[in-house]
């Protein structure tokens, strides 16, 4: 009899009937005779319905307040999962973040977990209850709601998991798995049965679902995490140490170094910001960059060159999403260094590929640049980390990259 | 500066429009120089689109996740008017039930208020905030969530006002005030200026609307409640112990006995269950009023002529809403007693005249039945409390008697 924590996302919940089909697997987790913590997300749209709500009282709501506002979504979505278990006659009882014990920090809307006190679950599992619990919100040591930024019932689950001491947190979604790649993209890609947490952190970086920072907890605690869908039955992609351990040790056959590419993330969500003519002087990049943080605005793949006569143009890239708000920033900044001018571009996206030790093999950089040359696919910028080499190039080619990068390293083929 | 506790009810906030309305009321009481505690309900119809989702569930949803998913109205009322008062430039900060104080016994749907810990409250009143508080909630020693009832925002208010000591509570809502009678009844109905505790719980209980038990609680602790309308500027009604005691004190001129009645209420919500041919025997009406008491049923005018040969006709008056499920457990127990039938009539209607002191002086039971009689009405069934006077008649007459009664008793004039 096996402690299992799962996570059914909103789309899982978008209505009653789909509350009930929850419920049901539940329920079915239940009888096969394991002890089971539901964690829920808010049903279907809830949340940018909730969002829309505010804004038509304020355009800029306050934080403490929208955080109170939006945990009610997931309260509203764990006692129906509750009642409709009740309906079967199993019993079920509900729970808040903060009756569950999700201590966090006092950021609100991106609050970080702090401590999780299990006690409260743990009673009402030995009461024989399955329980039920409002993912995304906790509660702060002055008893205020806190949420924990987009995407936070995953942090929850695996969080109750490592605090309950779980066998396994089980993310269900309407996936039906962790992919190869994007499916839209590349016809041929292909479920993982497993994968590293390093990996599906950079895979979850890049484009899959999860919020990396369940991934990064996961991979603390050790838990091993099930991805899979909850429409359709399927084994789904196990996130787990074993999964890295296996390709490191380099206990599989030879043949196998080949496959060491787990996947093609790619991500469209990408703009590019260039300062023409900086000076190459020590201090100006973080008089930059130490405002554009202050916004909150992310930077990633930077490119500095070495420029001719003292200047260089200095680029990098940020989410699309944010460009506006980091144009506000460079530009003034740009000017006062006395660039020559700030380019933008804005029709550029990321591949990349994504293994274990990818980094210790030349072979594979080496091989990604030639499949793209090969299919005449322009490479502006390449960044690498310990797992991941990612490409910067036009998004009118990012499709065909991916397929071509996924053809080259045979990804279509079962490990 | 004097501190008070203001409650908008549902109607009031009903949109944004309405919100930012509310919000704009608070602030003006606030410019005032008060010091303001608002309490909210859901906004709108919530609680009933609540109760639909969870019945789209489960037919029968269990009453402890039913308060959970219910309390999720208020929450978002507060939170949204403390965003409208943000939004002018206010400090102020939404509270939920648990985070005021409102502690409350464990029985969901139902809870009474067990105690009130206004710390949290007072010490956001001291940083200069106006605090919203979300209504019709509690939380139970076990921190679980409770709600208090339809109309349990009035009782939170009370509750608040006593607790935090303010010199008044202000019930907001869609009417002017208190009425001498429906105005959908009785065109020349009347706002009332001012009215004691009791008269008001007969008021409340017979038609007019506040939770009965809010004004228990005012009365025991004599809290002054204002009840006025959130929409237009006026006076409202005063519910205070000072009028009560004006009336009785008789330090009003002479020819005010004759408006000791101060209301007439009608209560259409009746149906009457008649037990045919009852054995006239001791302990048969308590084997009857149990299991309906257990059902949860509240019997009302009971009637128990003295009966020719040891059996009588013995009927009481129970909601008509309730009059199904108390057909249910009266008919076995009818046939167990040997009664020779049940019959139900469920075309009836009260109306009742409301004062104190009414029962010191016959004459105005005997100028209530005259008025009756000459009207042509038929009463069937006649009950009093000290302060009130009820007749029970058909349904289809208690728009006329209503009218008649206020002629009588001349309530158009002021005092």
């Amino acid at each position: 009899m096996a402690l299992i924590v799962q996570k059914y996302g909103g789309s899982s919940l978008a209505d009653s009937h789909k509350i009930r089909n929850v419920a049901r697997r539940i329920a079915a987790a239940h009888d096969r005779g394991d002890r089971v913590v539901a964690v829920v997300s808010a049903m279907g749209d809830t949340t940018d319905e909730l969002i829309a709500l505010a804004k038509s009282v304020t355009p800029h709501p306050d934080a403490r307040e929208m955080d109170t506002l939006l945990s009610t979504g997931e309260l509203v979505s764990c006692t129906l999962v509750a009642l409709a278990l009740r309906a079967m006659c199993m019993k079920a009882v509900s729970l808040s973040g903060a009756q569950a014990g999700i201590r966090t920090d006092a950021r609100h809307g991106k609050a970080k977990i702090a401590s999780v006190d299990p006690t409260r679950v743990l009673a009402e599992l030995k009461k024989g209850n399955i329980v039920v619990v409002a993912g995304f919100q906790g509660i702060t040591g002055d008893a205020d709601v806190t949420t924990l930024g987009r995407g936070g019932s995953d942090t929850t689950a695996v969080a109750l998991a490592a605090g309950v001491g779980a066998a396994r947190c089980e993310i269900y979604t309407d996936v039906d798995g962790i992919f190869t790649a994007d499916p839209r993209l590349v016809p041929k890609a292909r479920r993982l049965d497993e994968l590293g947490y390093e990996e599906m952190l950079e895979m979850a970086s890049y484009g899959a679902k999860m919020q990396p920072r369940s991934i990064e907890m996961a991979w603390t605690y050790r838990m091993p995490v099930l991805v899979a869908s909850s429409f359709v039955e399927g084994p789904g992609t196990l996130i787990h140490e074993g999964a890295k351990m296996a390709a490191r040790s380099g206990k599989r056959k030879v043949g196998e170094i080949r496959k060491r590419v787990r996947g093609i993330p790619v991500d469209k969500n990408v703009a590019q910001i260039t300062l023409l003519g900086m000076k190459d002087r020590p201090g100006l990049a973080a008089s930059l960059f130490e405002p554009l943080a202050e916004a909150g605005i992310g930077v990633d793949v930077i490119v500095s060159p070495v420029g001719v006569g003292g200047t260089t143009d200095f680029s990098f890239t940020v989410k699309r999403t944010d460009l506006a708000a980091a144009l506000k920033v460079v530009e003034p900044a740009a000017k006062k260094m006395g660039c020559r001018g700030v380019v933008k571009a804005d029709n550029l996206a990321k591949v990349s590929i994504v293994g274990s030790g990818l980094l210790d093999e030349p072979g594979y950089a080496a091989k990604m640049f030639r499949t793209m040359a090969d299919a005449n696919i322009n490479i502006e910028v390449i960044t690498t980390s310990d797992i991941r080499i990612t490409c910067v190039v036009s998004e009118a080619k990012v499709r065909e990259a991916a397929q071509a990068l996924h053809d080259a390293f045979e990804l279509d083929r079962h490990d």
